[in-house]
């Protein structure tokens, strides 16, 4: 191959030189101590076959100041969906899909689209011509066509372009060290020349662009592969020929092809690139960051900080192998840092059926912000916290006579309201045997309007916990309502309060019978000056044996109040009972409302009382105290 | 409430005031220029609604020195899958499963695990047991309980232990501002009581562990909505408590409970802590990081530089919502720095596997180093580089006289080795309409062992790019070999190359013909002093139109060898052909091989003649090439 100008040393040997230095590390072991975690073991992985990377690329740069800096603005954002993620589908998207996803883009209100490699793929230059033909594009965005620096390929990319209005004609070449000499053969000059001979090439040719708004955009192909200052070196080239102007900028985009190591070292190299590109001013700093390692989100923000102005990424992290950096993690973050994303994620879900759609590939139950899972708290202690931060700011909110919606979000465990992005707080609280009694306790309170005095959910809680522990499985809502049904109200009450029906109603003879009483009618009177109540009750009494029989019972009693007067018609009974704790809340608004009643009782002579709480419904708040009252006697007997 | 020491102001005001200040964003929109990418807009997602995170939790850290430091070694790993992950789970595991995961655990070689928290759970409770009474614990690993501190959950605990040879013992009490307001409603003093009372009450019910050699475990939960500063005071005391030793450590536990900023403002706190934590060295520092905005393995890594020497996480990054940092993905990452993770990864797949069973939920096909897809490469020109990648490997190894498999791992786009992780390269290479000629002639040398020269990939790159337009879905390798094929060998000839017959058997007269001729019969002579070469050839001739007959043409031929020799022959029947390039391959090893030969012919009379590529599969090095001439004549005529 005459023209190979095969450098001098190989990268292999290099490296396997800086992978011997590094061949020691097992003896930075822990030294064993009496803490009792033991040291690990050497593995048998082969951690000698790889080389640190700043023995590949040796770079270090103190003068470093994005650490310091905070997010403060979006940046410039573009989708590369319709070409970066579309090449790395399985089956590529077809137009109807490739339209679909057009659409979602700009109902978001991206300004820049990547829309594909006309000059590769007959489907990407079909899909351009259709987006112009049809006039498809606002006016006030821009497509990016990419295009490999051959004459007859850029020839074929402005034709694609014919009649756009405004577009971005993105040319690359690799730079890095090992491509310059495994791909290319080319010693570094060479490769500056590739570049800048592209450039010249598109500058000569930019006259068949037509009526077409055109700025250029250049990427040192595998930039974390390369050294930062033959990166910069191969830029500024690129610049010189293009000579963008302040008022005409061009496009510079470093791609982390490959993540290659932690994200601190990437942002220094965008800092050192920011600062020693020419005419910074005249340029936009993008990025383009992959997700090899897992931290393509953490590099985007941290070279936000250094310095870059764009991003390049994809609708939750489609994209080559392990995708591009997720826009939509990006934007939400930003949101959760009190920043406009000036794109709108109002509708995640949305977002995803789409992507998901398109791709024909699913996203994680787990993924940031679009997740099934991720508004979702098993655990008790977070859920306890999130009912208490969201009643805590509803009050804040009332103090500053605050709309709401527009009020500071801070709630525990949420970093974000889910409803601002369009998902609900349905899925929030889930109750498994993993979990506490604030998510019973917030369950009960949003779907049944119940709100359980503290004692009464550590009560509850345990009637929970041991189902949990028996089915083994995640304890629904429903499952928590016939629990809740099942331990404090009657079998009836529940049909009886569905149907809007008083106590005195008797129609419920038949049902079978839940526990030893049951209240059928009741009449309170209390004298005008304030003298003690006087109570009249029927009470139905199925006994406490099996052979026991059923009868009723009129009852009576005075006190000074109804409560105080029912206990005392009870003694009557031979059945002890003191209240210890009483809470009582209607369940709706309005004068009609049902009432919940709760009640913490002392049952039974003293020395072998049981302390139990009952708990009852009725539109009267004295029935239903009365009620409850009943419930606790039930269960005590039980 | 008679016990709240309600701090005077509210988190809700003081973040108010910073949300008001943060109001003014969209004036940071970018000033428009002639650049054509168009400002972005304002969006209507409610930004004032949001605090950034150095309002709430102000803290600059200009000391830091983690931005220099590189990874070195593993830390300590700390798998918290049968806690955090199983307490995160639709349905958690039942006790088969848990076995199956805690053995996966062992077999990778982890030495501490948190197991459950067994005074919460009955479940996690017998887990505990049946470990320790099965004995299933080796020596050499530790098991970690998580506890709330209150007495009768602390003696469950110690109780769930008895006959653990090792244990820790990991309590925990929130510590953030909004925590303290909105859940606990106490100060900081009365937060920090809350966990010095805590190891208060374990030290003196340390007697129940028996012989039990126990450590302890503080995390200071919710640390990243905490004031660094205080979070350092509460450690502190719990210290002064617990009193730990360089011979007896104990673990203190940054937990990121939700990830709120970049992963620089975390390190910054981890070397904050790391520094001013009294004994340092007689503490374990650890992490705990969640990943709600996408960046928990950034943060543990930086978190690593800053200081901290364990790390809890879950396989593959199961946890609460978004989930805890994924173990796989950092020690993988720490494996292509050149750094011993001290975990066995060697089969990714089946810890893939074994997780998606145990946990089922699935992960994502772009999940780094187990997703399907990340050793896949769909771009042509990754799949070109990625082929020259492999080939300068092996080529360096066999230079180096080294083993090719403990050789230094340098392929473009392939950071690690699938091999080395239990993954194969059959899949990444596949061909869509997106890709280049790489991977097609990637697959048909892996495949079929043809090694086509660079411009007759060029050439037939056109023919899979044609295809893969119209069929608009990937292109299989039995497409490309189908399509290879019917363009370049005769129909008959798959069967005789796999039959291994020879060019003079003629029983194929019955099958389809392929193109106008077919080579019947050859034989070579050559004079003993290097005098030319003379040939004789039977040729089947169907003509080039739908009327002409067959005959059969016996030719003959002189020239300076075998191809010369067939030439000019053909001359005879008026078919000019002259021979551009010529390469020819062994398919396999050994003498009984079959020859693959490739022509570059120019056919035709000046001025009208056509550049293509023929291919001839033979036994014997002359008849293939003289196929390859047949069927260059033959693709010429169609």
């Amino acid at each position: 191959m005459g023209q190979d100008q095969t450098p001098q040393s190989s990268v292999f040997d290099l490296a396997a030189v800086a992978a011997q230095s590094n061949g020691g590390n097992n003896d930075l072991l822990l030294p064993p101590t009496r803490f009792v975690g033991s040291p690990q073991k050497p593995s048998k992985m082969p951690y000698t076959k790889y080389a640190a990377y700043d023995k590949q690329i040796p770079f270090d740069y103190p003068e470093r100041t994005w650490p310091s800096k905070r997010l403060e603005r979006a940046p410039r954002w573009v989708s590369v969906d319709l070409r970066d993620g579309n090449q790395a589908l399985v089956n590529p998207m077809d137009s109807e899909r490739k339209l679909r996803f057009w659409n979602l883009l700009m109902a978001m209100g991206f300004k820049e689209v990547e829309v594909g490699f006309p000059s590769a793929s007959e489907t990407d230059y079909d899909f351009i011509r259709l987006l112009i033909e049809r006039e498809l594009i606002p006016d006030d965005v821009t497509i990016v066509v990419l295009t490999q620096a051959r004459e007859h390929l850029i020839r074929k990319t402005y034709e694609a372009l014919r009649g756009a209005k405004r577009a971005i004609v993105h040319f690359y070449n690799s730079v890095s060290v090992l491509q310059r000499e495994v791909v290319f053969r080319k010693d570094k000059a060479g490769i500056k020349q590739l570049a800048t001979d592209a450039a010249s090439l598109c500058k000569e040719l930019e006259g068949a662009a037509g009526d077409t708004d055109l700025c250029y955009e250049y990427s040192p192909e595998s930039f974390t592969g390369t050294e930062p200052d033959y990166a910069v070196e191969v830029c500024n080239a690129v610049i010189d020929v293009i000579k963008p102007t302040t008022d005409h900028k061009m496009v510079i985009n470093l791609p982390a092809t490959v993540e290659m190591t932690t994200p601190n070292v990437f942002a220094d190299q965008v800092e050192y690139v920011s600062k020693n590109l020419k005419d910074r001013d005249s340029v936009v700093l993008s990025l383009h960051p992959h997700n090899d390692e897992g931290m393509a989100v953490a590099a985007a923000e941290l070279g936000i900080l250094a310095g870059a102005d764009r991003i390049e990424g994809c609708l939750l992290g489609n994209g080559e192998r392990t995708g591009n950096v997720d826009l939509v993690t990006l934007g939400l973050n930003l949101l959760t840092q009190g920043i406009d994303p000036q794109l709108d994620f109002s509708n995640v879900p949305e977002i995803r059926k789409t992507v998901e759609y398109c791709n024909q590939l699913a996203i994680s139950e787990r993924h940031p912000y679009a997740g099934n899972f991720v508004f979702t708290a098993f655990s008790g202690s977070h859920q306890d916290a999130i009912k208490k931060g969201l009643e805590a700011r509803q009050q804040a909110a009332d103090r500053a006579h605050a709309d709401l919606d527009g009020f500071l979000w801070l709630v525990p465990y949420l970093p974000i309201d889910p409803k601002d992005i369009g998902r609900s707080y349905k899925a929030i609280i889930r109750v498994n045997s993993q979990s506490g009694k604030g998510g019973m306790a917030y369950l009960l309170k949003t779907n049944h309007n119940l709100d359980l005095p503290k004692r009464l959910q550590v009560e509850f809680d345990r009637v929970v916990q041991d189902y949990a522990d028996r089915i083994k499985m995640e304890v629904k809502d429903e499952d928590i309502w016939r629990l809740f049904k099942d331990e404090y109200l009657p079998v009836e009450e529940g049909g009886a309060v569905a149907a809007g029906a008083v106590v005195q109603d008797s129609r419920d003879e038949s049902l079978e019978q839940w526990g030893r009483l049951k209240l059928l009618k009741v009449s309170v009177s209390s004298g005008e000056d304030g003298s003690d109540t006087v109570l009249k009750a029927s009470l139905r009494d199925c006994g406490i044996g099996p052979d026991d029989e059923t009868v009723v019972h009129e009852i009576s009693g005075m006190g000074n109040g109804p409560l105080a007067a029912f206990l005392n018609a009870l003694q009557n009974l031979g059945i002890r009972v003191s209240v210890m704790d009483y809470v009582e809340h209607a369940m709706t608004e309005g004068t009609d409302a049902m009432a919940a009643s709760y009640v913490e009782c002392q049952i039974g002579e003293e020395g072998q009382s049981k302390i139990i709480w009952g708990v009852g419904i009725d539109s009267s708040i004295t029935t239903s105290s009365l009620k409850a009252i009943i419930s606790a006697i039930n269960r005590a007997q039980r």
